[in-house]
Order: C-alpha cells, then structure tokens, then sequence
C-alpha cells in the first residue's frame, strides 16, 4: 500500500504534516499497545475446526449486521472466490436476503454479532431455523463475544462458536473470526493476511513515515478547513467493498457529540462512496463546482491486464483508443479525474500493487490505525457508538405494539 | 406518490413553506412550458420497432454512462425484470464489464450516448465490435442525440437508430428513449408510465400543493441553513436504482459554481445514498452525533406480504419478532430511524404505495420537476453540467501521450 499525497500539495504544507506526524507518532506510541484491534492473534480453534470440516461444504452464507460483514465481503471481493466455492452475504431483512437464508444441505451458515442481540441477525436466524429441514445445530456456527443471548443460544444447541474478543469492537474485528471464518473456508492464506497486518504495525514503529499517521494528520487538517465530506472514489473492481467496509469504520468511529472531556463537539467527517468510471457521469459537476466541503481520497488496485483494442477505420476520431485496453483507458481516467479534481480541492491517493492476503492484511490494518490515531487527534472515543441505541429502542417498541402498514 | 412532512415540522414552518410553494408556482408556471423533458411523447417508432422485433432476443444489454442508463435501471428495478429475459447494464470499462459486452447471438445491445461520443460507451462499442462473430449491425441499436459520432457511425452502418430530443439533457431522458427501450424489450405498458408523468404535470398546475414545489422550497430552505448533505435513506429494494438515478439529477443539475446572473455561487447539495437496514449499523452513529450538515430524504416503496416470524421458546426475549414478517421488521425499522433521526435533524420522506408503471411515471417525473423548479429558486442552470470537460480532455491526453502503467 502507498499513500500519495506529496504530488498533491505544497512544500510548505507537506513539511508541516511530516513534522505533525514526528509529534504525534511519540504521543501515539504509548497508548497504542492497549487498541485491542491491534493485539488479535490468529484463532488456532477457527482454523482447527475448518480443517476438519474440508470437504463438507461448498456455500457459506454469513448473516451479521455491518462490522459484522463488511470486512469479510471486502476480503472475499480483494481476493475473489475460488471456482467450487460460493459466499453470500445478509446484511438486510426482507425479500432480497430471504434466497439466501433458505435452507441448503451443502452450506454453512456463519451468524454473527458481537452483541449477541442484532435485532435484524436474530430475525434472520429464526426465519432460518423456521426454514430448516434437516439438523440446523450441525450446519450453524455463531462468532460473537464473550456473553450475550447468541452465546447462550449455542451453548444450549451445542453449536460450535467462536470469540469476538471483548477489547476488540464490531467494525475492528475483521481480523478475528467475524473474517477469518470466510477466509478459512475459502482457504486463504491466514498466516499471510496476519503477517500483512504485523508489517502495518511494524511500520508505524519505524523511522520512516507510516501511511496512517500521514492519512490521520491531513484528514485531520481538512475537518479543520471545513472539508467535513470525505469522498472515498473507487477505480478498482477489488476494493470497493474495502472502500464500503472503510466507510462505516470512518463514520461510527469519528461521528461523536460528545470529547473525552466531556465537551459537545459533533465532530466527524461523513464518507462518501464514488465509483469509478461510472460517478465521473454522475457527480463529477457537484465535486468540481459545488461547495468546496470535499476532500478526496482515491483508492486504485492492480489491474489486470486485457487485450487491447483495436479501432477500426470507422473509429478515426477515436484511433487514440486503439492499442489500449478497457483497463488501461480506465486508469487513465482515474489519473485524470485524480487531477482535475485537485484544481480546486485536497486530493490524495491509496494504491496497491497486489491482490494478495499480504496486501489486504497490510491495507485493513493500516486503515483501522489511521482511523484510531484520527480519533486520538480529534480526542474523541474512536471504539464506541453511543448514538445508535434510540432506532433500536423504537423499532422494539413499534414491534411490540403491532403499528406496522405494509 | 406521498411526500411525508408535515409530521416533521412545526406549524408555523409548515406554513410559511407552504405559502412559498403558492408564490413559486405563479413564478414557475410561466417557465415551465420550456423545460424539454416534460413535453416528450411517446416514440411511436420505437414501440412499433420493439413490435416488430418480437421473439427475436431474451437478453438486452444497455452501454451507456451516467444518464444513459440510470434511469433504465431504475425502471427494471421498479417493475422487475420477467421470467425468461435477461437485461444488463454495462456504465464502467475494465474486467467487470467484459462478460456483459462478450457477444452472444439472442442478445439486443443498445448503445446510448446523447453527446454521440462518450469515450466509455465509444471503448465498449469498439470491444464489443472486436468481439463479434456475427454481423453486429443486426444486433446493436443506438440512442443519441440528433448529430455527433454515434449517429453518423449508425447511418453509416445502417444500424436502426432512435433519437435523444435536442431539448431533453440526458440526465433528464429516461422517458425517451434511453428508458423506453428497455421498457419496450420487456413489455411494459410504456402508455401507463406517460398517464403516470402526465398525471404528475396536472398535480403540479392543479389547485393542491404538489410535492414538486414542496421538496424543492423544503430543500432549499434547509439548504440554506447549510444542510448541505441530502442523505436518500431507502427502504425499498425495488427503489435503490432510483435512488441511484435521483442521486445524479440533484448532484448535476444544483451543484453549479455561476448563478444565471453570473455570479460565482458554488451552490448545490451533495446526495448521499444510505442503505436500510444495512446503514442503520453502518452510518447512525455519524447521522445522529456527527455535525449537523444533513437534511434527510427518506425512500419507502410497497413491500410484499411475506411469512411471519415463529420465535420459538428458544427465542424467548425477542418473542416480539413472533407474528411479523421480514419485511414488517424492516418497515419498523424505517418508521424508528426516521423518528431517531428527526431528533436533531430536519427529515421528510417519500413513500409510494404501489409498483406499477403509472406509479414510476409519477415519481420520476415529480423528482425531475422537483430538482428543476429548485434549480429556478436558485437561480441556477439546472440543464448544463460545465465542470466536466476538463477530465474528458485529460484522459485523452494520457492516452495519446501513451502515459498508462497497469
């Protein structure tokens, strides 16, 4: 992973963030070894039990809410499924989800909640058991933490079930079962995405200038400047579920009423997904002429490479087309887009150069560092999530009363 | 169609809104007659073409960016697309795209471009042109505008081509067709979708408040208290695509650095879609403690009757879920997070009571009334987009120079 962000601003300007960085990487480093995220270890029991279990099935439906997906999607769509092998994600209820959740004797259904008590996850596991026809404790696995009514519910079915461990929050918890239970079934490497997130947190110790404190620093800058909408735009097939897991790690860790002081600050930056090329159509006269409350932070993968084109006679005024691929006329957008937007706005860039289980630790783990160190700038709680409990209250309570018109 | 909001606000707002809404339509009614997208008709050429065609393909492909297929997407999405025709969408290039561009013999591929020469949709021609076994000019129709590249390259060609009116901007055409097309292909009744958009042209000069002028005064007042943010919260599967489509009308149309007088305004509002349920545990936490810079639209469609929860005694504490459905749990979650949010943040919402082809008419074109008549107060040109020629210009300088590393 490279961040660039020298091409897009001035001397004057990168010499003050780097010196920032210096200043902050000594205050970080010593509240840094207690962000539980950063402490997980690979979970010798998940990998045990998908050993033993090869073989046994060939679908893996996961059923969790937010922080609960997202980061085993991201890995799945980074590394993309082998042939043989299908995953599916639920994250909603309704229609859409319901051809997921029926029953099949070939899947594995892995549910998911740190809590315990995701509303929407525990409707979805009634509406599967409602559906099951076969043993339903031999085909469920439950990741969640440590109590909580999924806990109890699987020890009293006997169904086997992994620890979200208690210093690790929802959104941070790619890098225990939440993801691993996906990467293991699809047989990833897991010594490989761990030794990627180490290298993250080998280089925030080192001399050289770690991309989380750098990406910490200048978000940090604009929210002063007022760029209070943080546009995350996507040139690759392979990260934007990466981008959307980001998006949601961004949003409840930074969007806080209330400081570590205790002082209202409604503070945050809100993230915005643009996919490329398609937004170029589609947003790009808002990004480049609309209000100047944008910072944008593109993300480019690695390409693969296709055949080229070639444009015929009948193409003349496009002959500039021929010799270059689909991939290539796309990357060549994103480097343009890239500029026309930083006339007017701060632009800056995260690459990488492999869809490897290396890369994706190293990606994952820097992103979760610079959300956290954000936090520590902004001196706001970046682990918690108060403003969520009033929606889940009132759904309970219309629920209850039975004030539902379809 | 229903626009929700006077459970939302004080009286003495309602009123003054209201009365704004009486004032704008004696200005808006003398303009209105010029606005393009609402005289067009039906394309009587179009509807016999598809006539004459009939059994010839299952599969429609639509190349087109931004515009050119939105608005289709949404229409399919809407209505849902009939068991045994398969229709795509190709508004990117690169891997994702190939496998709807590799030819296949029962495959109508539509190529849209109002400009006639959309570098994407130009890329994709020449691939899918590459690709071709058979004779593609059987195959492939084209909408565009009334001169540029495409429309000489189909008469060239022979290539049955249908017309994008001069006066009708692109991100205005579903109604042309660039939507019909695909209308016609899976036989929707394209007579009910224009009774939908002329019954919403009569709301709007008829004696009752219609929601046009109310979402553009509601709109643009919170816009000038600085919710800058329009977050379109949906919680219908069969409204995401519109929400999409809707999402680069207001982005393109408002989002303007001159005013009609010439002065520099950097207006515009910046639309954000989020996703219920999913969002609710992905974005809450930011939307109800994070800065107040949001004004949120809410998307509610008609959900179907799908079978009730049984929480068993396992099940004990959410013995609440018992005797609703899915969908019921999903349509109490709208109802909760749009009261949790009207907390401290102004709401409304749109909600439409069925899915037929009058019912899309209605809402799309009350949508494109609503974004022009907000574009009139204020002040700006809601019909050109100047901000993005630069990255076209650039893109096709890093291709001619060569630049690209994959």
């Amino acid at each position: 992973m490279r961040l660039l962000y020298r091409e897009f601003f001035d001397k004057s300007f990168i010499n003050s963030i780097e010196n920032e960085c210096i200043r902050l990487k000594k205050r970080i480093t010593k509240t840094f070894g207690n962000w539980g995220f950063s402490l997980v270890k690979k979970d010798t029991d998940l990998v045990n039990y998908f050993e033993s279990q090869k073989g046994k099935w060939n679908r893996f439906v996961q059923i969790g809410m937010g922080g609960s997906v997202l980061g085993a999607q991201a890995l799945c769509e980074f590394l993309s499924v082998p042939k043989g092998k299908s995953i599916e994600f639920v994250d909603d209820i309704g229609s859409s989800c319901v051809s997921s959740l029926n029953y099949s004797p070939n899947t594995c259904y892995h549910v998911v909640s740190k809590s315990g008590s995701t509303v929407e996850t525990i409707a979805n596991l009634i509406y599967l058991i409602n559906h099951f026809k076969g043993n339903p404790d031999k085909q469920i696995i439950i990741s969640t933490g440590s109590s909580g009514f999924l806990k109890e519910y699987a020890d009293n079915h006997n169904i086997k079930r992994f620890l979200i461990p208690d210093n690790v929050g929802g959104r941070y918890s790619l890098f225990t079962p939440v993801g691993m239970a996906a990467a293991s079934f699809l047989e990833y490497d897991i010594d490989k995405i761990f030794a990627g997130m180490n290298r993250a947190l080998e280089n925030l110790i080192s001399d050289t200038p770690a991309s989380p404190y750098l990406l910490a620093v200048i978000t940090s800058e604009f929210l002063r400047k007022n760029r209070r909408n943080l546009v995350l735009f996507c040139y690759s097939e392979r990260l934007l579920k990466t981008v959307y897991w980001f998006r949601q790690l961004w949003a409840e860790s930074l969007g806080k009423l209330i400081d570590r002081d205790g002082n209202q600050v409604r503070t945050g930056q809100t993230p915005i997904v643009a996919q490329g090329t398609s937004d170029q159509h589609s947003q790009i006269q808002l990004y480049r002429e609309g209000p100047l409350d944008k910072l944008f932070c593109f993300f480019r993968g690695p390409a693969d490479h296709d055949e080229k084109l070639h444009a015929g006679p009948d193409f003349d005024r496009f002959s500039y087309l021929s010799g270059h691929s689909l991939n290539e006329i796309k990357y060549a957008e994103y480097s343009a887009t890239k500029d026309s937007l930083a006339e007017h706005s701060p632009v800056i860039s995260i690459e990488t150069d492999s869809c490897s289980e290396q890369s994706f630790g190293l990606l994952i783990m820097n992103l979760m560092l610079a959300t956290a160190i954000t936090g520590e700038l902004l001196n706001i709680d970046a682990f918690n999530q108060p403003g969520v409990e009033l929606g889940k209250q009132l759904t309970k309570s219309i629920l209850t009363k039975n004030e539902i018109r379809l």
